[in-house]
Parts: structure tokens; C-alpha cells; sequence
């Protein structure tokens, strides 16, 4: 039962995502998570409450994802921008959250803040020496640049979407400049 | 007369401006134009056609404000930067459109695509010492760090928009180190 239970959620949780990627918190409708993940409208608030603690389910289930798939590498800087790169590529629901989330400002979940906190910590450790960009600027500047090509918009979106693999190369080369002072 | 209906014009493209920025492009609503702008609703059709056109019209006015404030100069990369970094600072809505215009992708204007060509003709002709970046990846990597603070959302957006003019420092030391083979 429990079991069952753990698969409804994550049924829920992955319907969600999509649905708020797809059309922001304000936008994101329960009925059409409840249609996608072919789960009981009320189900959906049984087990979430409403759709501000949904939406904060999913951002906790989205990042705890990322975390699990892409640990950041201090040593590594570049290798980490690479791999969250590739991450973006593979899911760009991901992507499309962060977007919303600008346009759309909403409260950073426990697990973000604790998360952001032990990004800055073992960046401060590894990066004493760099006295110009402090390890928020650093950890801002990376994930700006990961997330570069995929927001290119208009004129520049068109050649640029061509070689995932080219734009990835970049994505390295970029945060090995950033991170040499 | 003529000077009447340039008044008209430039207001009715404000108060575009102002809502495609607020909702994005779906969700624009011509009545809300109408009302903020104190300008009849067909008007509005008189002036510029449907939705879509006005939208065209709107991305074209916010780009030439945006290129006769901050011309690039490509000897100066890290200075363009700041100094774009200071547009965006005054003007939150071009950054918004930017957000709405990845999320709901949309075709580029004639005035962009001729933008975006003659920003990549001048950091060609500047920057053929540079094998490792693109002038089109330095264009999107400098747009990326450009507006990467007010970008960040969650726990990030915090601590990062304490002090505008610290976070112009780093821009200006980010784009200096991306440019720096």
C-alpha cells in the first residue's frame, strides 16, 4: 500500500512539474494535473494541500533530482557546467521552472535554501584566492551561462539551438575563463 | 496632426510595452492596453493590426531604445556589459520580455535580425584572435552574464540583490575574464 502510495505521488509530482513548466504557478491549472497524471482532483489535495505547497512540492522533487544527478564538483567548475549542460538538455521542464520563476518570484523551498548554502560553502573553500568575484557571483555566473543558449531568444535562437555538443564545449570553455582570474 | 499621432503611437507602445512585460504575449490583453494607455481599442487595431503585429511592434521599439542607449563597442567588451547592466537595472520590463520570449518562443523582427548581424560583424572583425568562442557564443555568453542577478530566483534572489552597483563590478569582471582567452 505504502508502496502504491510513493508511485501516486510521484505520478502527481511529475504531472505537476509539467504543468507548471508549461504555464507558471499562476497559471498552472489542478485540473489538468489531475487529467495528466489520470489521479482524483481530490487525491491531488489530499495528498498536497493547495497549489502553492503543490508547487512547492515541485520545486523540492525538481531540485532534489538535480542534486542527485549533477553533485557540484568545486575542483571542477568546468566539468560542472558541462554537466548541467547536459542536465538542461535532457530536461528542459527544468530549465522552464527557473524562467517562471523570475517572471513569477515565489519563496525559495527549505531544501533550496540548504542546498544554496552548501553550493557557497564548499565554493568559498576551494575558491579563497579569487578576490574579484565572491562565490555568489561565481555561483550565479555559472548558472547564468549554463542556461545561456537554451534562453536565446529571436534572431540568436536560430543558429544556435544547431550542436547541443558544440554549445556545450562553450558552456565549458566559458566557466573555465570565469573561473581563472 | 502627424505630431498628435506620433504622441499616440509612442503611447499606446508604453503601455504595450508595460503589459506584454507583465504577461507575456498570451496573455497580453488588448482591453488592459486600451485602459492604461486612455486610447480607444480600435485605435489600437487602426494603428497596428492584431495582437501579434502589435507585439512586433512593441519588440522593435524596445530594441531601438535599447541600441541608441547602450551602442556595443566591441574594443570594450566588459564596458558594454556595465553599461547594459545599467539598462536593465532602469528598464526591468526589457528583461521581462526576455524571460516571456524564451518560454513562448516567437519569430525575430526584421530590426533584430539585422542587430544581431551587425553585433556579430563587429565582434568578428575584433575578436579573430579568439578560437575557443564564437563571436556568437560571446554574444550569448555576455547576454547571459548581463542579466544573470536579476535572473536568480529562489534562495539566490536574496542575498543578490542587495547592492546594484557590486553586482555591476562583477559583470564588468566576469565579461573581462570571458574575454580574455
Amino acid at each position: 500500500m505504502a508502496r502504491d502510495a510513493d508511485k501516486t505521488r510521484e505520478k502527481l509530482l511529475l504531472a505537476a512539474t509539467a504543468e507548471f513548466a508549461a504555464h507558471g504557478e499562476a497559471g498552472a491549472r489542478i485540473d489538468r494535473i489531475s487529467e495528466r497524471a489520470g489521479v482524483n482532483k481530490r487525491m491531488i489535495y489530499a495528498y498536497f494541500g493547495n497549489k502553492e505547497q503543490l508547487f512547492a512540492a515541485v520545486k523540492e522533487h525538481s531540485l532534489g533530482r538535480l542534486l542527485e544527478a549533477v553533485p557540484i564538483t568545486p575542483d571542477d567548475l568546468p566539468g560542472y557546467a558541462g554537466r548541467l549542460f547536459d542536465y538542461l538538455m535532457d530536461h528542459p521542464e527544468r530549465h522552464r521552472l527557473a524562467l517562471w520563476r523570475t517572471l513569477e518570484p515565489s519563496p525559495p523551498t527549505e531544501a533550496e535554501e540548504r542546498s544554496t548554502a552548501e553550493k557557497l560553502r564548499v565554493l568559498s573553500a576551494a575558491r579563497e584566492h579569487d578576490e574579484a568575484l565572491s562565490p555568489v557571483a561565481l555561483l550565479v555566473f555559472i548558472m547564468a551561462i549554463v542556461q545561456a543558449w537554451p534562453s536565446t531568444y529571436g534572431a540568436l535562437a536560430r543558429p544556435t539551438f544547431a550542436d547541443a555538443a558544440a554549445q556545450r564545449a562553450t558552456v565549458v570553455e566559458a566557466v573555465r575563463r570565469l573561473t581563472t582570474p
